[in-house]
């Protein structure tokens, strides 16, 4: 008898949608026959695969946790030879006790289950709401190997889990996630997992979910690492794919044969080029999966506007993307020619509404309140107001998603009207600072090997057109200097008083700390939209909006 | 030497703001003092009174917990005799552990620190994100009585420190609270507060902050438990107070004196009563706390904005309410005089602002676009837009805060318009049903001894008047039907199968609940306002907006 074992493993990198049980278990066992019909031994779905991730209060429904678990028999029921490692919400033993755990089915049969041991509660996630912890590590045979199973989370800690279940002889690990993306995990990613690789002496199979869920992405990126640590497969980001990879493993951790692998390796995608993905495949999920087809938006000739069209219309294609033009007095002649340009290149339509005449009507009905006030705020923003309720008058009547286009910059500083530019379904680059816009603007007319954001719109001053020569710069500081303050207050958790200490103008870091924690209530107001950093306005950053701190 | 202690506590029942560290730092002294110079042996102060509560993540910045406890030692340092017990954040030994603590200071020291052991991390909780819990019990002497500390959840669980402390002596426990109003809770505390105290052979001291947090209320309502469960002194209710009491406490637990008692009893409120001062005194924070002195709202005749104009009045003072009202061609005439009678009765200002000219405006701009189509949804929410667009043109030039005006019921089915009837700062009336809304109007009028909400008020069919002869059951069952269905759905988080189970119509069922669903995303840009139940769209109930489940 050898002493190693010839081992297939499929990781199977699926899209699911969150609440829908029937359709995630058709894909599971699509990608479960295809696993099979290409002679792997074992196949990992990711995390929670059955009811997608994140259910959140869904599996508050015990309605829906018992349908969770019968559509989980029925894939049981259909697994033949190949193993297959499914996410689901397991019912514990009490009343309320619920596990975010993994079945392992073989034959027809449920041959065991492990329970997530590490329950992450910070950032976006709230796994205590809703799970308790497992603690135990049962192992699995596979044609002589011994398998451990763990969860996401069970991987980050180096003394969890993956160490355990290597102590009492795994061999190989399958880690099953629904991590999302943000800038510069996927490295993160590689270096941890590489590390308990090598901790634990065993390989190390990694599975993701792929696919936008409200305001998070999931990239995939599912890899194998060997027990030296290094990469000998890998799948691409963004993308739904069954990743294959043959390995050797050893039947005893004592004496261990070489671990021959085999397996594709994707290219690897520079950090915009992944950033731009994520913001393509956020925006077409969330408009698919919530039974759209088209979207709406305003273009002002600026550049926020720009890159949302253009990500849109990568998303949906051009003949599902509708662009308005909406002049005003105050606008420029630039304005309207470079929203044209940029719909022509785009390929998509452009319809020219001129706000004018509501603007007049409204100022005509407020004049006798108004009577004696001189014109301020109030009138910029009834312009945004037009705006935003022409977008939504051609949104209810078409069916078409609008999408609003502020960028991290604006809505940090609150930056925008409430109901006006902020009106929308998705809001897809708010997780976006200024710079950054021009930096994935930039990076698109690269790729592209043109300007397919024409350079006018690249070049001009930032405005909001609301009144004669405006420019942001009226307002705010430059985004050279506003960007990274805002970085440090909102991204780090930084206090005004550390902020300066780091050699910031004190006036304008409270000034601009002052104004970001003003407009919490307008953010709390914000529609969703692709989280890219580690920290977007969203469930990530639970700030009261009645807060008195000014630290 | 007696084998009892004449003992005389404080409960502290204030109204702190979150992150105003110094100001709360004040009222904590001004309490003290007065406490200090009525005799008070020990005074307790809620729940992170420091830093008020819920902090949210303010406590995620380092520099605001090292604020929070340079604050608490200066406070410690300006006790004498009288001991303090004060809630505050701690930071914990190792980096990014942190305790929500309670410290006990006399005679210008730190005695010890109490740190919670249970972290409620459900519905609008999410201590689990924040805090590690504490372990210990340790114990404090009186006049030769044990004295044990606890912290809000802590004392709700039969075998938690509460009853730990008392096996080891403590013969009294302070629990400190910053427990949040819901409609029949103050019953329900009452009850376990007593169960505990009978299960220690211990008195309780209960005391709970007071005032408006965003949407949650705190509604005091401390008391004092003897050991056999009798409430023997009670504070009022939505107000600020201290609370004394005198006990006489056995020096030994198993030898008890007779626990003789004193203190006040308060009058107790209706659950009616309850509910009106919770919201007006959610309201009045919400609108003092965030720097606002008035507020402005839309007078459509109908009862939710009647009864919103009745809450505002009683908060703020008639001077600073302004009613709109905004007819359009589709408005009865009983719908302005109604309005005008309401503002009348009231003695609120009421302007009328018609909504015409803009509407038409948008009609014409929109024509070429709009061309062969006929009018439908589009139209009715243009003129919503143009009432919300108009209210905050006013909000934006006299700087009055919006209230809005929608019931459970209608946010529940989205029966509103986003950007039009749902603009505002405080959605007052979100978390009661339509059929609470006729209830507490009924209240109010029989309080105030007189229709100050006039009777056609109440007696009309509810209509949104966006179409010639419309009415709400023209597009909704009545509200005698669907409010049961959606508190099923909503508050009980029961599936659609299992309501028709109950004996619901499924066709009905099934439309209500996938209209509450695909809603989501409307509900997700709402605005915050008082919680009145145990689930309240907020924080309470976290749903996937991209949700396909149906079951």
């Amino acid at each position: 008898m050898a002493d190693f074992a010839e081992v297939r493993v499929g990781l199977a990198q699926i899209n699911p949608t969150v609440g829908a049980l029937r359709a995630n278990a058709d894909k599971i066992l699509d990608f479960y026959n295809q696993a099979a019909s290409r002679g792997c031994d074992v196949v990992a779905f990711p995390e929670l695969s059955i009811t997608g991730y994140p259910p959140e209060d869904l599996v508050l429904k015990d309605g829906f946790v018992a349908e969770n678990q019968q559509v989980l028999a029925g894939l049981a029921k259909k697994t033949s030879q190949t193993i297959a490692v499914i996410g689901f919400v397991e019912a514990g033993k009490t009343d309320n006790e619920l596990h975010n755990a993994a079945a392992v089915c073989q034959n027809g049969k449920l041959l065991g289950v492990y329970r997530k041991h590490l329950l992450p509660n910070y950032d976006v996630f709230d796994e205590r709401r809703y799970f308790t912890p497992g603690a135990e590590n049962p192992l699995f045979v596979i044609k002589g190997a011994q398998v451990g199973v763990t969860i996401c989370e069970d991987i980050w800690s180096r003394k969890g889990p993956v160490a355990v279940q290597a102590a009492l002889g795994a061999v190989l690990n399958l880690n099953i996630n629904g991590s999302p993306f943000h800038a510069g995990k996927i490295g993160e990613r590689r270096e941890m997992l590489g590390t308990r690789a090598r901790e634990g002496e065993c390989v190390v199979a990694y599975v993701n979910q792929v696919g936008g869920q409200d305001e998070l992405v999931f990239d995939g990126g599912s890899m194998v690492l060997a027990a030296d640590g290094t990469v000998v497969a890998s799948a691409a980001q963004f993308v739904e794919e069954l990743l294959i990879c043959d390995l050797r493993l050893p039947k005893s951790k004592s004496a261990p044969a070489p671990q021959q692998t085999r397996g594709e390796i994707a290219e690897p995608l520079s950090e915009n080029a992944q950033i731009f993905s994520a913001l393509v495949l956020g925006t077409r999920d969330y408009v698919f999966k919530n039974g759209f087809t088209d979207v709406v938006l305003g273009l002002s000739g600026g550049i926020d506007s720009a890159l949302v069209a253009v990500i849109a219309t990568q998303a949906l294609g051009s003949e599902h993307v509708h662009g308005v033009a909406m002049p005003s007095r105050y606008s420029s002649a630039g304005s309207i020619s470079d929203a044209k340009l940029l719909a022509n290149n785009l390929g998509i339509d452009l319809r020219t509404i001129s706000i004018e005449p509501a603007f007049s009507a409204y100022l005509g009905a407020l004049q006798g309140s108004f009577a004696g006030r001189k014109p301020d705020l109030t009138e910029e923003n009834l312009q945004s107001r037009v705006r935003g309720t022409t977008l939504m008058a051609l949104s209810n009547k078409f069916n078409w998603m609008v999408l609003t286009t502020g960028n991290k910059s604006e809505i940090a500083v609150g930056y925008f009207t409430l109901y006006g530019d902020s009106v929308g379904g998705y809001a897809v680059i708010k997780d976006l600072f200024k710079l950054k816009v021009y930096e994935i603007c930039e990076f698109i007319n690269r790729q592209n090997g043109r300007e397919l954001i024409p350079q006018t719109i690249l070049t001009k001053p930032p405005s909001a057109e609301l009144r004669p020569d405006q420019r942001d710069d009226q307002s705010l500081p430059a985004y050279e200097v506003l960007d990274p303050i805002l970085a440090l207050y909102v991204e780090q958790d930084k206090t005004a008083r550390e902020i300066i200490a780091q050699g910031f103008d004190a006036t304008l870091v409270k000034r601009i700390t002052r104004l970001v924690d003003v407009n919490e209530y307008k953010r709390r107001q914000g529609v969703p939209g692709v989280r890219i950093t580690t920290k977007a306005f969203g469930k990530d950053r639970r700030l009261p909006i009645t807060n008195k701190y000014s630290g």
